[in-house]
C-alpha cells in the first residue's frame, strides 16, 4: 500500500516529487482516447526509473513464443502491445548541460491529472548546476479528434545567463521491456523534416502494421532576441530545435501537435499526408480552442456517467479513477478493438482481450454507452469465431467446436501456460453469459439471430465435447481444468466451469428452439446434438458437501487444511510474491472468486441462505489477489448486508492502483477491474438488476457516505439515481414512461420527472 | 521405428550412407569412457544434419532460465551439459574445393562401431568433381587413460592428381544448440601451437572451469615427395597442416593424439604442461600400442558384466548395446560424478542426475561393479544433502527438511516446470530406497551411520511436512503432487508418492532405532519428531477402488474414460507428439509404470494376485512413453509368467535408441533407461532378486532364445548364470560357498564350482 497522493474529488495530484514511485505515478498519469494514449512520463530525458510507453489501438506484436518447456497446443507466438512512437519528446541543454530531473536538485514539483478534463499536468522548478528553472506543461490525447495529441511547454529561467537548446522531436527509437527476444519490433520505413513538421514512418516486423508518427512546433519567446531555428534529423527521431542565449526571467515556450496515422485506423491512404492534413488542422485550430473541445467532449462522457459520492473523498476520487481510464482505453467505435487488460497504461500481460471483457467489463458499457459499444463488444467475439474454431481444433476439438482464446489480439490464442490456456476454458461460458446479458439489457432479439447462435451454437458444441463420462458417477465431469480462482491448476470438476458448462447447453437449447420456432436459425444443429446437450445438462455432476451444505470448488477441496487468511501473517501476503507455487496450489487460499463467481451470475437459481453459507466459507478464505476479486464480492456482501465487508471491499476495488495494493502499478493499471469497480457501486450498493425486462434496486448506501448518485442508460431510457440511507431518488430524463422496483417496492416513473422512495 | 543397421551380436554396423537419419547414427556411435566422449560425428566439414558434440564429464553451464511465467521457486539456472573442443577435426582441399560428403556422391559407406573393443571406425568412398578418393579412420576415448583419446585417418586417392590440403585442428569454437540465450558457453583463455604439438585453452563464463585441449599430429605420405608441413592457427583453433601434389594411388595417413585436462578432473596444476606430457607419453606408446591396451580394458569389462543371449541377435544387439553405452557413461570412480540422462551422447535435458540413477542405474552398477561405484553413487547425494535442504527451505521447509532437485549437476536444482520441479517429490523416496537397497546388497551397515542416516532423516522430515491432515478424510494426505507418470500433473494422493512417502518414514524410523541401540547415531532427531513420523505412517491415505480391489493412481482416476491403448489408432501415438497437453492430462493413458513402480520396488509387500490385477490394469492403459517404462513391465510381466508380453517390452526397452522408438535418438540416446533393459534380462527373465542377503532366481528364459547367460557381482562373490528354457546353471568363481535358491530350490554352491536346477 502507498499514500503518497493527494486525495481529491477530480483529481490525482503528486505534490512533491516521489522518484522511487515515479513508475508508478507515470501509470496513474496515463491518457488516452481510445485510439491513442500514453504513460505519465516525463517529456524530457530522464535517467531515473520509467517505463516508456506510448501505444495505438489494436497494434500489436508477434513476439515468437519462449517458453522454458513446450507442450503440444502452445501459439508459436504471443501478441506484444507495442511501445510506438513517443511525440512528446524534449530535449533541454543549458550550455553542454542536459537537463536530466534524476540528476537535478528538485525545487518544487507538483504534478497533476484532471480527470474532468482529461489533462496532465506539470510545473516543475529545479537547479542544475547553476540553473534554476521552472518547467510549467500541459498535454492531452484529444478526445473528439482521437489522431491527435498537444502539448503545451513553457520553460522559465529564473537563474541563468548564457545558452540554451530546446529540441522538440518525434521519436520513433522505442523498445518493448516486454519481448522475448530484445528485438526491436519495427522496421524503419522513412522520415522526412521540413520547417513546418517532421514525421517518422515505422511498420512492424511480420504483422506489417504502418504506423506514421508526426509532430508540429512552435516556439515562442517572451523577448524579440536572436534565436537559431533548426530541423533535427536523426536516426528514427526529427523534429526542431532553438538555440539561443537567455537570462533570468526569460520564458520559451512550445506548443506541440501531434497526428499519429496507421493503416490500421486509416485505411490505405497516403499516411504522411494524411498525418500532415490533420497537423495543419489541429495547429490552425489553435491549442486553447482544440483543449476546449477536448474538455467538452469529457464533460459529455462525465455528464453521461459519472458517479457523485458526497462525504467521502477518497471513494469519489476512486470511483472516478476507474471510470476515466475505462473511457480512456475503450470508446466502442470499433468492432476490432477490445479492453486491454492494461490499457495504454502498460505493455505487460500482451492481448488486448480476456474473459475479463465480458464478465466484468460489458456491464459498465451497456449501462453507460449506447448500446453500439456493448454490441460491438459482443461482435468483436463473433469476428473470431473462425479463429476459436481452429483453436478447438487445434486441441483435437471437431464439428464446429470452439475456444476462445484466453488472451488475444485478432482471434488467435497467444497465452503459453498449459494449465491456462488449455484448462482455463470457463472464459468460453463467460462469452455466452455476455450474449445473455446484453439480451437480457437491450431486448435486441436480433442480435442472436444475426450473430449470437453462431457464437452460442460453437461453444455447445465444445462443452459437448470436453465433457466426458465417469462410470463411477454415472454423471458428466469436466476433468483437468483450471477455475476463475487460478491458485488451482489443473482440478477436477471445478463447480464453477461445470455449472457454467450446463448453463451454456441449456441456454444454447432455449434460443436455438426459440429461434427455431419462428424459422430463424442460421447454423445447421443436428437433433442428436441438441439431444446430447439435453443429455449432458441434465446429467452435469457437481461436487457437494453434504455436511456443509456447499457447493464445493473442486473435486477433493475438503482434503486441504482449511485455515482463514485473517490466521496468515501479514508478511507472507500477497502470497503470489511469497510463497513457492506449489505451496500456494495445494493450500486453500483462493486468488479471486470461484465459486461464488458463479453465484454472482447465477444468484436468482439460488436462495439467500445458500448465498450466504457460501460466501461465509469461501470469503474468508479468499486472498484477492486477483484485482477482478474485491468487486465481485463486494456486490455479494452488499446484497447479503454485510456492509463493512462491503466497503472495506470497495476501496480495495476502487484504489486497487491509486494505492498500489498489489505492488504492481508500476507496470500499469488493471483496467478491466474498474469496471467491477462501477459495478461495486450500481450492482453492490444500488443493489441494480434488470429482470425479465424490468429494472430493481435494493440500496445499501454505505453509511460512510452522504450520498452517492449514479447515473443508468437502459434501453434508450437514462436515469439518474440519487441515494443515502434513507431515500432513494430516481430522476427519468428519458422519453417514455417506465416502472422500476425499490426494496419490490413498485413505482411507474414518468417521462421526466422524479420518484422518491422512503429506505430508512 | 527405424531399421536401417545390421544386426549384429557385437557391432553398430551402417553399410549404407543414410543422410536423412545421420545424426541418429552419430548418437548410436557416440564414444566415451566416464570422463570424456563426443559424438559418432565426422571427422571431416559436414554441412548436413549433424550435432556436433564432444563433452567432458561434470563440466557445466548455468545457463539463466527463461521461461514464458516465472513461478516462485523456480531455480535462476539450469546447468547445461556443455559441448567442449573438438579434437577430431579434420578439413581437406582438393585444390580449392573443401571435402563436404555432404556435397560428395557416395561410392561406398561403412561405419562401424565395434562394442567389444571400444572403436568407432568408418570407410567411405567418394566423389567430388573429378576427385574419388577413400576416408578409413578409426577412433576411440581410451578406456584406460581417460584424458586421451586417438585417431587414425587415411585418405587415399582413388582418381586425382593436383594439390591436396590436409588441415588437422583442435577446435574450440564450439556452442550448444541447447541453449536459452545463444551465448557463447566459453572464454578464450589462451592457445599455443608449435611444430610438435598445439592447444586450445578455454574456461566456461560463470562457473571457470578451466579446459585444455591438446593435439598431436603425425602425417604419413606414401612416397617420398615434397610435402609442406606446417602450423595451423586460427581463432580459438590450432593444429597443423601438410601441402603436396597427389596423383592416384597415393595415400596419406594421419595419426592424431588427443588430450583434455581440466582444473575439475586433474586439479590446479599447469593444465597445458599436464596436456602435453599426456601427448608425449601417448605418442611414445604409439597408436596401436594404446589401441591393445584400450582393447583390453574393455574386454575386462565385458568379461565382469557381459549378457550372452543365443538364437536371437536382434536381441544379443539390444543388450550389448546397452551394458556398453551404460560403461562408457558412468565408470564409478568419482563421486562427484553421475550418470546424465543423455551421456557423452547429447545435451539435451541437461543435468547429470534424475532420480533414474536411484530407480534404475544404481542395480546395475551394485551388480556388475566393485561395491565402490555403487556406493559412491549414494555418497553423490550425501554430498548434496546440504542444498537439498537449502532447496527445500527455498519451498518453505525447515528443520532440516531436505528435497533433491529433479534435477541437477551440483546439488542445486535446476528444472523449471513447476508440476515437476516443485511436485514431482517421489524421487525423495527413490533416493532414500536406493540407500536400502544398497544395504540390502552389500550388507554395508557402516554406510548407514556414516551417511545413509543424515539423508534418510533430511527425507523423512520432508515428508512430515509435506503431508497435510485431511479433516474430511481423518488421513494425511499428499496435495498437489505429480508421481512417476508425468501425463497426470498436479494430483491429490498419487498413491505411489503416498506410498514410498510412509515407507521412507518407516524405514527412517527403524534405522533410527537400531543405529540408537548402539548409540551411533550422529543426527539429531526430537523424540516428538520419531512421533510424528509414526504418526504419519499409520495413518496415510491410499486411494483405493473396492470394486475393482485396485489402488488407484491418484484420487479421482476412475472418474477418467478408461480405455485401453490397444484401441488407440497408431498414427496418434506417441501421444505427446499428437496430443495437445491437457488431453494428454485428462485421458486414462499413463507414460510410465506408476502404481506398478511402487509394486515392483516393494514386492514383498503384495501378493501376486494382487499384482496381478494391478498390471492388468494399469499396464494395458500405458503408453510407455518414457524411456523408463518398458524395462519395468518387462520385469512385471515376467514375473507373472506373461512371456510374451515381457518378451515384447524387453526388445522395445533393449532396442529403444537402435529402432528410434520414440524418434528422438537424433538428441543423444536414453541412458539411464539402458540399465532397465539389464535388469529386465536378470531381474524380468532370471527372476533374480535379494533377500535377507540371500540371491534367489525364478528364471523364465524367453522361448526365442536357446539360452541367456550373464554375470552378476553380489558380496565379493562372482556369479555366471547361464539359463535355457530347461536349466538353469550357476558357476561360482567366488572364494566361499554360497546358497542360491531357484524356483524355491535351494542349493548350496562350493566355491569355483557350477551347480544346475532342472526348470523345464
Amino acid at each position: 500500500m502507498k499514500d503518497y497522493l493527494v486525495k481529491h474529488p477530480w483529481k490525482i495530484i503528486e505534490d512533491s516529487f516521489h522518484k522511487e514511485y515515479n513508475r508508478i505515478t507515470e501509470s496513474l498519469c496515463s491518457l488516452g482516447n481510445g485510439m491513442i494514449g500514453q504513460r505519465g512520463n516525463f517529456e524530457e530525458y530522464y535517467s531515473g526509473e520509467t517505463l516508456q510507453g506510448n501505444y495505438i489501438a489494436g497494434i500489436y506484436y508477434p513476439d515468437k513464443t519462449r517458453v522454458g518447456w513446450w507442450k503440444n497446443g502452445y501459439p508459436e507466438y504471443f501478441a506484444k502491445v507495442l511501445n510506438s512512437a513517443d511525440w512528446t519528446n524534449i530535449d533541454i541543454y543549458f550550455g553542454t548541460t542536459r537537463l536530466d530531473l534524476n540528476e537535478a536538485t528538485i525545487l518544487d514539483f507538483h504534478r497533476e491529472l484532471d480527470m474532468r478534463s482529461g489533462i496532465l499536468s506539470r510545473k516543475v522548478s529545479f537547479q542544475i548546476g547553476d540553473v534554476k528553472a521552472t518547467i510549467q506543461s500541459e498535454r492531452f490525447c484529444h478526445y473528439g479528434n482521437k489522431d491527435t495529441a498537444l502539448l503545451k511547454y513553457k520553460l522559465t529561467i529564473d537563474e541563468y545567463e548564457g545558452p540554451i537548446n530546446i529540441q522538440s522531436c518525434v521519436d520513433f527509437n522505442v523498445r518493448n521491456q516486454d519481448s522475448n527476444y530484445d528485438e526491436n519490433f519495427w522496421d524503419y520505413h522513412c522520415q522526412h523534416v521540413d520547417d513546418d513538421w517532421g514525421h517518422v514512418f515505422c511498420k512492424t516486423k511480420k504483422t506489417e502494421f504502418k504506423v506514421c508518427a508526426g509532430i508540429k512546433n512552435s516556439f515562442t519567446i517572451n523577448k524579440s532576441v536572436e534565436a537559431e531555428y533548426s530541423k533535427v534529423e536523426k536516426e528514427r527521431k526529427v523534429g526542431h530545435q532553438i538555440d539561443l542565449q537567455v537570462s533570468s526571467g526569460d520564458t520559451i515556450q512550445l506548443i506541440k501537435h501531434a497526428a499519429i496515422t496507421s493503416e490500421y485506423h486509416h485505411g490505405d491512404v497516403r499516411l504522411t499526408d494524411q498525418c500532415k492534413q490533420l497537423l495543419e488542422v489541429s495547429d490552425a485550430l489553435g491549442y486553447e480552442k482544440a483543449k476546449q473541445l477536448h474538455i467538452e467532449a469529457w464533460h459529455i462522457k462525465w455528464e453521461e456517467g459519472d458517479i457523485k459520492i458526497e462525504g467521502d473523498v477518497a471513494a469519489q476520487q476512486g470511483i472516478r479513477f476507474n471510470i476515466f481510464h475505462l473511457h480512456q482505453t475503450y470508446t466502442g467505435e470499433d468492432s476490432r478493438l477490445n479492453i486491454g487488460p492494461k490499457g495504454f497504461t502498460g505493455e505487460k500481460y500482451g492481448g488486448s482481450t480476456y474473459w475479463d471483457t465480458e464478465a466484468y467489463c460489458l456491464p459498465f458499457y451497456l449501462s453507460t454507452s449506447k448500446p453500439e459499444v456493448a454490441r460491438n463488444l459482443l461482435v468483436y467475439r463473433h469476428n473470431h469465431l473462425q479463429k476459436a474454431i481452429a483453436n478447438a481444433e487445434k486441441l483435437g476439438f471437431d464439428n464446429g467446436a470452439a475456444l476462445y482464446p484466453m488472451v488475444t489480439m485478432n482471434g488467435e490464442e497467444c497465452h503459453n501456460e498449459w494449465e491456462i490456456t488449455f484448462e482455463e476454458i470457463h472464459r468460453n461460458g463467460a462469452i455466452a453469459y455476455a450474449i445473455y446479458d446484453y439480451i437480457n439489457h437491450t431486448g435486441d432479439e436480433a442480435y442472436l439471430e444475426e450473430y449470437g447462435i453462431d457464437v452460442l451454437v460453437g461453444i455447445a458444441r465444445f462443452w459437448s465435447q470436453r465433457v466426458s463420462w465417469s462410470e463411477q458417477k454415472k454423471k458428466y465431469v469436466l476433468l483437468g481444468v483450471t477455475g476463475p480462482n487460478e491458485y488451482e491448476n489443473n482440478v477436477n470438476n471445478n463447480w464453477y466451469t461445470n455449472y457454467i458448462a450446463r448453463w451454456c447447453l441449456q441456454y444454447t437449447i432455449q434460443v436455438y428452439h426459440r429461434l427455431d420456432s419462428d424459422t430463424r436459425v442460421k447454423v445447421d444443429v443436428q437433433k442428436e446434438e441438441l439431444e446430447k446437450w439435453r443429455h449432458i445438462s441434465q446429467h452435469m455432476y457437481f461436487p457437494f458437501d453434504e455436511e456443509r451444505q456447499i457447493y464445493l470448488q473442486q473435486d477433493g477441496f475438503l482434503d486441504k487444511e482449511i485455515e482463514p487468511v485473517s490466521l496468515l501473517a501479514k508478511d507472507i501476503q500477497p502470497l503470489n510474491q511469497h510463497w513457492s507455487w506449489d505451496r500456494i496450489l495445494r493450500s486453500c487460499y483462493i486468488k479471486q472468486a470461484d465459486v461464488l463467481q458463479g453465484f454472482y451470475f447465477f444468484e436468482d437459481e439460488f436462495s439467500e441462505d445458500e448465498l450466504r453459507r457460501h460466501f461465509d466459507f469461501y470469503e474468508p478464505l479468499t486472498v484477492h489477489e486477483s484485482s477482478l476479486s474485491p468487486c465481485l464480492h463486494a456486490i455479494l456482501a452488499s446484497s447479503l448486508g454485510k456492509e463493512d465487508k462491503a466497503y472495506e471491499l470497495y476501496l480495495r476495488t476502487s484504489r486497487l492502483d491509486l494505492d498500489d495494493y498489489n505492488n504492481d502499478t508500476e507496470d500499469g493499471l488493471h483496467i478491466t477491474s474498474m469496471a467491477g469497480t462501477w459495478m461495486t457501486v450500481t450492482k453492490g450498493f444500488g443493489g441494480m438488476r434488470v429482470r425479465n425486462g424490468k429494472m430493481s434496486f435494493k440500496p445499501t448506501c454505505p453509511k460512510q457516505w452522504n450520498s452517492c448518485a449514479f447515473k443508468i442508460a437502459f434501453k434508450d431510457q437514462n436515469l439518474e439515481v440519487n441515494m443515502n440511507n434513507t431515500h432513494f431518488e430516481i430522476t427519468h430524463s428519458g422519453r417514455q414512461d417506465i416502472e422500476v422496483e425499490v426494496n419490490s417496492v413498485k413505482k411507474k416513473i414518468e417521462a421526466n420527472s422524479t420518484q422518491i422512495w422512503d429506505i430508512a
